[in-house]
């Protein structure tokens, strides 16, 4: 016995590391092809978790036996699955093994690129894999780094929402000369939340919900009618978000209708398309993308449905000036000659946080252990096998659809009414196999299948029709 | 030849991704084993690492051999390398062999645990683990999430801070009827950046630098000051920010003479310990938390010097009521049963952003592979080597020493003058073997030497003094 147990387990030993490694390596892989054996969600009640876990901290270093024997016993029953090909809840939050790498390597790497001058390959290939996806999408030109624009790699399309309403409220307090309490903000009553959210933390004083037509897009004559009468009340509107692909049932907003009113009215006009965006590396999508040329800032989120794992949110600005100028505080520490020469991005500039891990890398993994062609693949796979599912509810006597298929989400409702369509779900949530999102609109209880997860193949789409048909 | 070559590189096959991983492990592993042979900082001028990437996206998939190629073509000779045992720079962005473990962990599980319901263990684990750093720091027991506080895990301090601002501004709105503008946060000229981009993210009018004593630490006398000019001028006081360890010189404020301020102006308190929190796990340095009664929130970098990589930020609040009725919105698809029970708590009502990596798993690995013993060694080693050097430079004819050394921060400059230490700096990251950061304290020049990186040992830091000796 040696006196000292923990000296048995450094660690910083770096050959104990690479053992340990390998076999969390194996961990993993076995992980994921296991999957599909495991239900979607695991049985789980509140408190099941910490009662498994000791009151204290240990004192002494435990081998890395005991932490990896604790995935199995601890992390995996209390999880829910989001890479099993039977999710179809939410938006997917997609990974894939090329992705799953990136993140390695960053993690081992272990750099910070706040300034172009603590790890230039940090900036240089996130401002270069964005602009390669400038070209993928075919958004502007313009919005490339090498022009007026330019890329930032983000944590969520909350925090890119949030910060884009900032630049807003700042260049609205320049202009108008007025508080932030008496700006308005407006997007669709069909928003991601983190567009309340976003207004919340702004501080804006108002934010407006705007009604939708019925394939539940925001229209272009209400918020007109809005505006006039916050003008009337003596309001100042300061920000309109658009967006491509709603959470509830995968909208699209009239971007060049919004825009032009932005434009008219010298708002900001920023474009959520966190889901939807990923779907425009394919030609056929971007008839939702009319009008981008009328947007100051738009985020997607390639940890939703680009096959790379959380958190990857691109946020790219027509013009990056109004960006910088209302983020860039430089403190004596930060100073030095590169960023001096104005041959540099610092991206501590474009975001909220100072400091940032590398994040690229993990999106450039992607990108080119992928191709752009298996991106492209994979989204026509999951828009196609949605589009065959909506056509089996159509023809279905006892479902309908309540929404047009624009991407891959299909929202249904069981004819019978709300009773029906929560039961529905209920019963397909507790067959293990799957996992949907029961939701509201409009007063309307409906179910979201989401077809997105990286390892979802058409046979599970076709397995859960078959459920569905069943029980409906 | 294969009519289709990219089906040889199936990004999906995960027989393929066990090999490729292996092989990133090794890579890994070689590259951290290797890193004192190469300069802190590679030598790489504005576009050199851009040049080396193609100006468009692969169209099809390329094989992983050629991505791993580039880490070694393209990425490491375009780093700063942050684990490097020279690295004396900013403050160290630790990381640690268990951290990567923990982080790959993550990655390949790929839970999103915004809620309670779609990941309990991510949700469990965070409260359990930061409810161990509650009593292995020696902070108080009502920050625990048993009791009325809590923990969450923000990316980063700026991001905590930024948070704390909102929640203090929408308490001061609601306590006084004022606007943002019309209220004042303040904190010492030394904090962090994060302090002012934070106020101007909130929104807030005004913010105060406030005057430092000849410890660098503000001054209560002039808090009090300030806050009657304000009050006179009709605005509000709405935030305090304590610092413990200001990025400059790790100066430590008076936590309970200005916590004392803020209770009785009715201000948010809170304290930034970014960097010295993590030494409060030895009970040694805890004279610096003094008045933590008097504290709505606190923020620390595990990713700053508790062996977690990037991005690690624990945010405690003393009642989390404010928190969460400050951030809360809840749209149909977000509500459950387990949350509506009032039994779980939902990480998405904590902070800005909506969906959540699992950056917990990585705090437990380290936590469980140092063990708290093994940690305080880590901190203990550092601020010995730090005095050590701060002997040495005390007992130097043409050095002197600015700032006192609460932690492992050493701050000096040459007597000769501005000149002088800019040179010595200069020379010092010439060299190759180490990076430190040139600052400037009321006008004047300084060198900063912040032991910290995971790697270094006491030779580091006595090959860094004998070349200051010799080069002062």
């Amino acid at each position: 016995m040696s006196p000292d147990p923990a000296a048995h387990h450094d660690p910083l030993d770096l050959e104990a590391f690479r053992r340990n490694a390998h076999a969390l390596v194996d961990w993993v892989t076995d992980y994921l092809a296991g999957l599909e054996a495991r239900p979607v969600r695991e049985p789980v009640e509140p408190g099941d978790v910490r009662a498994k876990l000791p009151d204290r901290a240990p004192e002494l270093a435990e081998p890395f036996d005991e932490v990896l024997a604790d995935l199995d016993r601890v992390v995996v029953p209390g999880l829910a699955h989001w890479q099993h090909p039977g999710w179809f809840a939410f938006f997917p939050a997609q990974s894939s093994p090329p992705a799953v790498l990136g993140e390695l390597a960053a993690a081992g790497i272990g750099v910070q690129g706040m300034l172009w001058s603590t790890s230039p390959a940090a900036t240089e290939i996130e401002s270069h894999v964005l602009d390669w996806l400038v070209d993928l999408l075919g958004v502007p030109q313009s919005w490339k780094t090498t022009a007026s624009g330019g890329g930032v790699l983000q944590a969520g399309a909350s925090t890119a929402t949030h910060t884009a309403m900032v630049v807003a409220r700042e260049r609205c307090r320049e202009r108008a000369g007025v508080t932030a309490e008496q700006m308005v903000a407006y997007t669709s009553n069909q928003a991601h939340s983190s567009l309340e959210k976003g207004a919340r933390l702004t501080g804006f004083g108002h934010i407006r919900l705007l009604d939708v037509d019925s394939d539940l897009a925001a229209r272009p004559e209400g918020l007109l009618e809005v505006i006039t009468a916050d003008r009337e009340s003596g309001l100042t509107p300061a920000f309109v978000g658009s967006n491509v692909g709603t959470t509830g049932t995968a909208a699209v907003d009239p971007v060049r209708a919004l825009g032009e009113i932005a434009r008219r009215e010298q708002m900001w006009h920023h474009v959520d398309a966190a889901y939807g965006g990923s779907a425009m590396i394919c030609e056929e999508f971007r008839h939702h993308h009319d009008g981008l040329d009328l947007v100051d800032s738009y985020t997607f989120n390639p940890h939703k449905w680009l096959a790379t794992n959380l958190e990857c949110s691109v946020m790219w600005v027509a013009d990056r000036r109004p960006l910088i100028d209302t983020l860039s505080v430089v403190p004596p520490y930060l100073r030095n000659p590169a960023s001096e020469s104005g041959q540099v991005i610092d991206y501590r500039d474009w975001h909220a946080p100072l400091g940032r891990p590398f994040r690229a890398l993990k999106l450039w993994f992607v990108l080119r252990s992928f191709g752009a062609e298996g991106l492209r693949r994979m989204i026509r796979n999951h828009t196609a096998w949605a589009r065959t599912l909506a056509d089996r509810v159509d023809a279905h006597p006892r479902l309908e659809r309540i929404a047009p298929v624009h991407f891959a989400l299909v929202s249904l409702v069981h004819r019978d009414g709300d009773e029906a369509t929560d039961s529905l779900a209920a019963a397909i949530n507790s067959d293990g196999r799957f996992y949907v999102t029961a939701s509201e609109v409009d007063g309307r209880r409906f179910l979201r299948v989401s077809v997105g997860s990286t390892w979802t193949t058409q046979h599970h789409v076709d397995a859960l029709w078959e459920f569905i048909a069943d029980h409906a």
